[in-house]
């Protein structure tokens, strides 16, 4: 049962990433699904990964490893100058080949530092030390040199952690180098593997799944994913390499997903709720601003991640406090006191108040109980308003009752909020 | 080079993570952390981590090599009641052993889907499969239970991908299994790896080097571990089980490392900037308002992730507009004129003026240009004052030259004033 190489092999790949702080936590690997994406491309398919740490004997077992079940390995980290990093000399080991100082290597790392006004210390220059019949990748961004390596039947190629080094790397040498590679070594080549992501909000992970159930018969070679986040549930569309029966039309099909999905559907890809209502904004040339009470400046927050958001982000308050909601947005203190400060009628108050005191388009609002203390019997903890007021007569309130720990609730709220701003943005301007 | 088994080799360990949208990045590998930390506290390190797909014989693959260099091998996914989950068929592929509904696993279900009013569907009989000779181990919150089974040398536990359930499974059968299992197989039994993590901000990689020089002797069996993260530089003190010679007092060179770093260490463990500075105000009985500009949020989210945060943030202003510094803050129009909104005198202004108007203890603001656009030849991107305000003659500000992207210089800024505020509480009432 054990996957042995095959012709194939070419298109199956391995990362390995290596670093103590990745096994106990400092760090997370973020190059490797860089890597994923960037080889499925090319038609190569990663389907190991693999983490050690800064050990000499450790690397060379998973370099071992890996080639027997891989023919394309990507090395990233264990790269730098310290005594601790010792990649160079793993992939040595495991190949059996001399490190060796190598003049294009030593001549491009002198090259970077000189730019910062450096020369290479002790440690730098053994970044310059390259395993025998290597070919060298130079680095376009920092110091250490990368390399690829024939070894058996596979080819290794080891990057820097770094990832804006390792991104340059793989973008400008690895991935032509790879091409090339497949040129040689298989024939015919592959598709590439085609990959859509479709962000989902307010539909239950099942609900989710009756919408795309008989999307495709099941001879098709593509897989279909659903993935439920405190932000909704995601669905992906992959083309299935080893059922590839000849090109599927993946438009087609996104184009399925997309009606059955409906409004449900808030993004696509890369795009996130708040570049989304971002450019719906910019489109129509409207402003806004925002006032929120238990998600605590989240929804400014996410706004605001966005290049480009103070054209259309006027303003933000977070009312913690009854006070706030009073002073900053003008709720009348008698009407938190009737309905409280977690009900419809407040939600809608805040979105008014903070629309008409900056005077922007559209006022979004979120009063809720975020936890894990202050809920009660008929206010319990994940009971959320989410208010929307876009002038007169064009007041929207609705309610949440969310699960989960005072980080999802705020997180859920969020992006409630943000889908009644983008349902509303929608409704005026079209998509 | 490569790692044998050994007599040691029970205190190897490897987790494997099943799931194909962990290898494409709809998801990222948690548990193993989890993982890490709890086998640590016996003694046992993870010296490999592994990630592969939904496949059964890319997970017999892993499997196989798995018990080749660890004696302990936790795998997490691939347990649910999907036809893609299928860790369960794996794990008997590659221990030669067959499949068969457990009576105490059939049960342990079906008394879980009871207590929600459900009876198991055929997805979740699947669930009950267990292989031959393997130990149930009961799911106390969701429906899939876990087993453990030997093979060759090593201990397989698969417990399920969702971290609630196999947090709770390794915490009350997977670890006291492993305690009763490294009795037998091992003697003596390993002291524990430990592990003291400390937050640092403000100062660069170099200079927290600098101060750590020579903390300890080179055969001190302990690593020490430098990390630069757009929060600070991360220091950790770990065990190393590879030169264990003898108990090392972590405690007596974790005194020396807050010794080193001074007021530059802001939290330890667990704990973040924004835990600390709520500890303290909590401790203070002070409370906090908030205006920003360019963090636009960020600030007061950070200050609301904190439960029980209520009771010190009364509220925020983000300010993205001129007019609403104006309006909200009470800061000059002509102030923002002549020295420019990004300017010392607007910070103190801004903090000042949300001082007063929320009538808190201290008032904190921020204001730059995160970026791409807004930069000047004089006022660059990442230029970005901090202020505070704790009453008459007690103004604060600070200038930072912060590089990055959009949303690093946002984090950046939002950790240097809410270190400015850190410090000014300490300077207040002591640590």
């Amino acid at each position: 049962m054990s996957t042995r190489p095959s012709s194939d092999c070419c298109f199956i790949a391995e990362t390995i990433a290596i670093g103590s702080e990745l096994l106990v936590g400092g760090r997370s690997d973020s190059n490797s699904l860089v890597i994923t994406e960037r080889l499925g491309a090319c038609g190569i398919e990663v389907r190991f990964k693999s983490i050690v740490g800064d050990n000499r004997a450790d690397i060379v077992n998973a370099l071992t490893t890996a080639v027997q079940r891989a023919g394309i390995v990507v090395i990233t980290g264990g790269l730098g100058p310290t005594i601790d990093d010792c990649t160079r000399e793993a992939v040595a080991d495991a190949t059996g080949r001399r490190l060796a100082r190598r003049k294009e290597a030593f001549e491009g790392m002198t090259a970077r530092l000189a730019q910062w006004g450096r020369t290479p210390n002790r440690g730098q220059l053994r970044q310059a030390m390259i395993p025998s019949g290597a070919t060298v990748i130079p680095n376009p961004v920092g110091s250490a040199p990368g390399f690829a390596v024939s070894w058996k039947r596979a080819v290794l190629i080891a990057l820097p952690g770094v990832p804006r080094e390792m991104d340059a790397m793989m973008e400008q040498s690895a991935i032509p180098f790879l091409t090339a590679h497949l040129k040689r070594a298989a024939n015919p080549r592959r598709p590439p593997i085609v990959r859509r992501v479709f962000h989902t909000w307010g539909l239950p992970e099942a609900d989710v799944d009756a919408r795309l159930k008989g999307l495709f018969s099941k001879r098709t070679p593509m897989d279909l994913g659903l993935l439920a986040s405190p932000t909704g549930v995601l669905v992906s569309l992959t083309s299935n390499v080893r059922r590839l029966s000849g090109a599927v039309n993946i438009e087609l099909l996104a184009e399925q997903v997309r009606k059955r999905l409906g409004d449900w559907l808030y993004a696509e890809g890369p795009d996130t709720m708040e570049t989304v209502v971002g450019r719906l904004l910019s489109q129509q040339k409207r402003t806004v601003a925002v006032a929120e009470s238990c998600t605590g400046g989240l929804i400014s927050h996410r706004l605001t991640q966005v290049p480009g958001s103070s054209a259309y982000v006027d303003r933000g308050a977070v009312c913690y406090s009854n006070t706030a909601k009073t002073e900053m947005l003008g709720v009348p203190a008698e009407l938190i006191a009737r309905h409280g400060a977690v009900s419809q009628e407040v939600a809608a108050s805040m979105a008014n108040g903070i629309r008409e005191r900056a005077r922007v388009s559209v006022g979004l609002s979120v009063t809720g109980i975020a936890g894990p203390g202050g809920g009660s019997g008929t206010k319990p903890v994940g009971l959320v308003y989410v208010g929307l007021d876009g002038g007169v007569g064009d007041t929207v309130t609705k309610e949440f009752r969310f699960h989960g720990d005072r980080s999802t609730i705020k997180q859920r709220s969020s992006q409630a909020a943000l889908d009644l701003l983008r349902r509303w943005l929608v409704g005026k301007g079209g998509a």
